[in-house]
């Protein structure tokens, strides 16, 4: 999430009430998570074994919970908990506003779109030219549609994140305000479910097709003209390269790279990343020659055992 | 369901023309299903094979299709048919009412609830504090939200049991009359559906929180704290105790317990009770520790066997 | 689809801007995809693999992309791209109307039917007498409800199939204008999506109930008094007979046949056609019998191999 202007980090220290290291004109741009961050990003860091890992990141200013050594051209906020302060800050910069009306007035919607009855289009959602949104959608705030998009009936684009961190009194929520992007000629199918970036953006990217039944997780990335099948179950933080094909049912956990061109044969789970211009099956997936020699070997193995004892 | 008020033998007899055994003043005070009967409620049984349970179990009226003794302490209604005169009594005291309105005049909001545009809340229904209720979610007649509860765009509360019974003539259905209740700071995320009880209720209790996609059948309990991972298919009358973890993709058949703490791995299928405090693997699951060794003997095997081919 | 009148070879070949071969007058009095046509219709081909299926099909009318001989009592078009041009066809005949009120004017609706709040009812569909529409359907253009028919909250009926064909300038999209048709008696649990046909209908056959989040894609015929269990994942063009039982989390194929009464396990892959009268398990299935005793060789193979390890 960019702010609305860049921030000073002494302006920042103020909004969360947090000890600040380093020049305190220094600029802040944008709050982003680890995985997502970049130059003139805040992000936040709770935990000794991420702590070289978020201070050397591309981020130039860091929300820490101990007062270590600032990297150089950088700054530091001291927190006592800063996973509850970044949540502070995402929530000043980008509040949950209830709807007025089943379309907001700040959505802006390009010529020549549809939308059907029963739609809900939120507050600040930018949709382009003539797209087609069907009935009982709900597209939640801050979403940004392309041009020529299609969504079926009763699919949902951003929806939170399923993110939550378990506290003595109970499971904190890390409450999110990032975006979903869905790029030109994107086609999502009836009743799916494409949930919003926690502080930055999931996207699906030009041409790419799902079928129905579909749940791409938080802060996911998927490339140009991939085929999703139904029932697609795509964890968050994961990044599906162009051209990619999924069949049915299939299950792609969190943080995993999925190869340009790669195939994904029905009801398979992948669990690690996968090169592309390849075909996998199985739960877990192999590479489906692979896997299918070994099923066939298995199946053998089994007759054999089986005709010995009777 | 209990009665608005505690009917007599004779009365209920009288409502549905059945023959009674015992005091005709003896009170009744509900109606339930067998797995969910306490004193004073009427229960049904209509096979010979679970009369002895239905006769012996805490429900002090019981509906049968044969004059057996009757249990001390306890009356008989007698029924030709006795699935058919339960769901005539169901009817009798909680009747399908078409809605008049999106937010039924019956529905009871607690103060700083939000109810987001095509949001469908049924008669009856009852909402606590600090909600957030997305949009186009359809919450049914009756069912009981706490407080600080949020549902995500598109899920449904309290659509009915999938339940009939096979007869000659076609699939008779087991009418759902029962409800759903979501205790405080349960959080439903997006196109999840909870099924109502038949005549009792499905419980989530406090803290709970689901992903996307999640289906709970009727008359199923899900303790405190549990996180329940996207695309979870949990059955009917099932018990998942306090602090359970389902990764995506989890299925667990009807009729189970889950013990507390168990954590069930991703695309796992549960069709036995499971013990808690234990992590779980594969179709059908195992301890994840006994499967993992399983697996890995088979590969080993098949790679022996394909090896030895060659 | 069958058009509103019987149309002349000339008049078709005008409309498209194609090449006729054969009487002029011919009649043609509908159109439709290979495997669902009859006498009268006009059907395509573009991939010489097809060319002698479809000119021995039930069509008599063929949009073909070359100048072959014409079966005796047939006639042709000729067309660089017959897909495009048959797209064009079904647009012309079905075009895409947006809808200008949540229960279309168009729409019929029988005696006695209940439609819920925020469901949505399109262009000339017809449901009939004592229905029950919950709350926030989707009942997409052309749609045929029967009687007695109950359709839970979200459920969408009728979204476009997914069918796209690979070009070098990105996917062609298959616009679909068949039909769904819901026959007397079918219950459609919540959060379910029934795609409609391609230029066919997809058929759901009398007394037939599914449970939540099923999926049943284009073209496929679902027999009488089936139970099919949450998450069903049915493709497209895929017949199953009357009364198959799939338990939950079934994934059938396209193109397939599931013969009658045939029970299906649940989590089970159906990869080919299956006989009816017996029951199947697996991922992909066999009949249980034979699976589960693969499965228990499998299990004492792992344990002599981890055994002897040790």
């Amino acid at each position: 999430m960019k702010f609305p202007r860049a921030y000073t980090l002494a302006e920042i220290g103020d909004l969360i009430q947090c000890k600040t290291f380093g020049d305190p004109d220094f600029k802040i741009t944008g709050i982003n998570e680890i995985h997502m961050v970049e130059s003139g990003d805040l992000t936040f860091v709770d935990h000794p074994k991420y702590y070289s890992k978020a201070l050397n990141s591309a981020a130039t200013t860091i929300l820490i919970n101990k007062e270590v050594d600032c990297p150089e051209g950088k700054t530091l906020l001291f927190s006592q908990d800063p996973f509850s302060d970044y949540l502070k800050l995402v929530e000043i910069f980008r509040p949950f506003k209830s709807a007025s009306s089943t379309i907001s007035e700040s959505a802006s919607i390009g010529e020549g779109t549809i939308i059907q009855p029963g739609a809900f289009v939120g507050n600040n959602v930018q949709i382009g030219k003539n797209c087609l949104i069907h009935s009982n959608v709900s597209i939640y705030d801050h979403s940004i549609i392309g041009d020529d998009v299609i969504i079926h009936a009763n699919s949902v684009i951003g929806a939170d994140a399923f993110y939550f961190q378990k506290r003595p009194q109970g499971f904190k929520k890390f409450v999110s305000h990032g975006r979903v992007i869905l790029k030109d000629r994107v086609e999502i199918g009836a009743s799916c479910t494409i949930d919003k970036g926690v502080s930055g953006d999931t996207i699906i990217d030009e041409g790419t097709k799902t079928d129905n039944h579909c749940q791409v997780g938080h802060d996911t990335y998927i490339g140009k003209n991939c085929l999703i099948g139904a029932f697609a179950a795509i964890a968050g933080v994961t990044r599906i390269e162009d051209d990619v094909i999924l069949w049915g049912r299939v299950s792609i956990n969190k943080d995993l790279v999925i190869g340009k061109g790669a195939v994904i044969l029905a009801t398979s789970g992948i669990d690690k990343s996968i090169e592309g211009g390849k075909t996998y099956f199985g739960l877990p997936a192999l590479e489906a020659r692979a896997k299918w020699k070994e099923m066939a070997a298995l199946k053998k193995l089994a007759e054999d055992f089986n005709a010995k004892k009777s």
